[in-house]
């Protein structure tokens, strides 16, 4: 990591290190203090303070907005991990798991106020568009995680459906934080929606990556358990490819292994992988992603600033796709 | 009601129903169009509205913010009834019921960003004032939330944490609503401060005249079942005195109905009725309605503008304490 990007996530983790979390009644803020100290690594507000950056802004104008953003995004994992029943977090029982729902349903609920009171902190000349953008970007996240869930149930998704899912789910935080990082910095609308697009686009491909390693990762160095999305019947990127593509034989395969006709899970994940590499999605995946990539990139070379003031982002964009940090 | 109500009601319902509720995914939208169409009152937003009036302020200025309150106190019974178990709200399903628990957290949650969404339409030179004052009172609500769980598994509350309780979860919204009508019709600080104390005077009154209808209200006007804060062992303010005052025949029967040894509801609703009766309850809760009445009325006095401005104001406050609305 760039001596800039460590200041940078050094300063976002002052400013959280100061906000005072636990107060009374503390089975309302010990959660919030769990969640929001998990380990996470602050990639939005690191994202919204190198936009900040990069055109020329005053990084302590960001910083409770970037923060704001950092809290709102924890309050989405504490709510999603109830409705999704993940038990996991980062590698520690999530907030439902270690306490129980209402709790994670209320701790989570004063988390979206406290975002919205770091995201207050912003110089009143912006208040207005950064709240805007805000707001959209909630309405958007919780779509694209009604999105998720519709598809638990649906029999067919289409590529185009399930790249819209991720992008609202998962790409337009990320972009909403570099475009309130330059609307602070006073960038023009045009150079705004410019790095709005970039985060939109490494969104999309950080979150096909992010199905790969699923499957095709290193179990010890990612962290998760191979195959989970398989387990789950998740229709992720491979998954929809996989049904596009596959012959008579490996569509039975596919059948078998989702309607949970195989049993036992080692058998239906390496059954399932076996399809993937026949068709050579390991591959497809990773050229999908870099084609987000590649027109995220292009729009940030759109942006009429000198290459260098460019770097950092780039190495955060391409740390985050190459699961570096 | 006088026309003045009628007229500030039905511009607040034109306006909700000019907000187009129900978008795609229909799954998300569906249950927050239920939600706030099912028969509510206003009684918040119309609040914002008087005060906006009352200081001779332009209500078109306070209607977005005022719908913003109504929208999160809508929020606040979604998530409210997922945790509390409430399977009927005004009488029809409540969303986790009609849904399920999941649909009630995230359509909850879309409801709060477009809670801040109609916040923002606040006039800009307000704009942080009304959402500092947002803030705050939604971690207050959260916080009394938290407090009211906590009491189910205390042994014993205290009259003035049970009265800190109904101020947080209840009483601080109305609050609100009145200060951020004073605020956006120019009213001083010691006018905007004096509101709200009538507001949350009024909201304490108004969940001790709740606590007393529960059990002396007649089912038929009231709409709910008599008795359930008995049989849901709530620690009401009758609960919390009862207790206090009891001789020891009375604290055997009270203890005996609460720790559910008899088994029959109407006979521990009887058991429990007659020991508050004995004890004057239903009378000593109606003089400490009017106890916190009269202080919010002090506060309203001390206002310095013509009786008869205040005059729509008091009405809808006695109408909530009379329940005639």
């Amino acid at each position: 990591m760039s001596s800039k990007l460590k200041e940078l996530t050094e300063k976002i983790n002052q400013y959280i290190n100061s906000i005072e979390l636990v107060k009374q009644p503390e089975e309302l803020y010990l959660p919030v203090d769990y969640c929001l100290n998990n380990g996470g690594k602050r990639v939005r507000p690191l994202m919204a303070l190198l936009a900040c950056d990069m055109f020329d802004g005053n990084i302590d104008h960001v910083t409770g907005p970037a923060v704001g953003m950092e809290i709102f995004h924890n309050f989405t994992l504490m709510h999603d991990d109830i409705m999704d029943e993940a038990p996991l977090r980062r590698g520690k029982p999530s907030v439902y798991k270690k306490w129980n729902a209402n709790t994670a349903i209320l701790s989570g609920d004063v988390m979206f106020a406290m975002a919205i009171q770091h995201i207050a902190k912003c110089p009143p000349e912006h208040l207005k568009t950064i709240l805007d953008l805000f707001n959209k970007t909630v309405i958007e996240v919780c779509e694209g995680q009604q999105y998720d869930m519709n598809f638990e149930t649906l029999d067919k998704v289409t590529e185009e459906q399930y790249i819209n899912m991720i992008r609202l789910k998962t790409a337009v935080l990320p972009a909403a934080c570099l475009q309130a990082g330059a609307v602070i910095a006073g960038a023009s609308p045009e150079e705004s929606r410019l790095i709005y697009d970039f985060g939109e686009n490494v969104g999309i491909a950080f979150q096909i990556k992010d199905d790969w390693l699923d499957i095709f990762g290193d179990e010890n160095t990612f962290g998760k358990k191979s195959g989970g999305d398989i387990i789950a019947n998740k229709k992720t990127w491979l998954y929809i490819k996989a049904f596009e593509m596959a012959n008579e034989y490996q569509l039975r395969d596919l059948r078998n292994a989702f309607t949970n006709r195989i049993f036992n899970p080692e058998e239906k994940i390496s059954m399932v992988k076996k399809v993937y590499l026949e068709l050579g999605l390991d591959q497809s995946a990773l050229d999908k992603m870099e084609e987000y990539n590649s027109i995220a990139i292009a729009s940030l070379d759109k942006i009429d600033i000198a290459k260098e003031k460019k770097e950092d982002l780039k190495e955060l964009a391409q740390n985050l796709l190459d699961r570096a940090i």
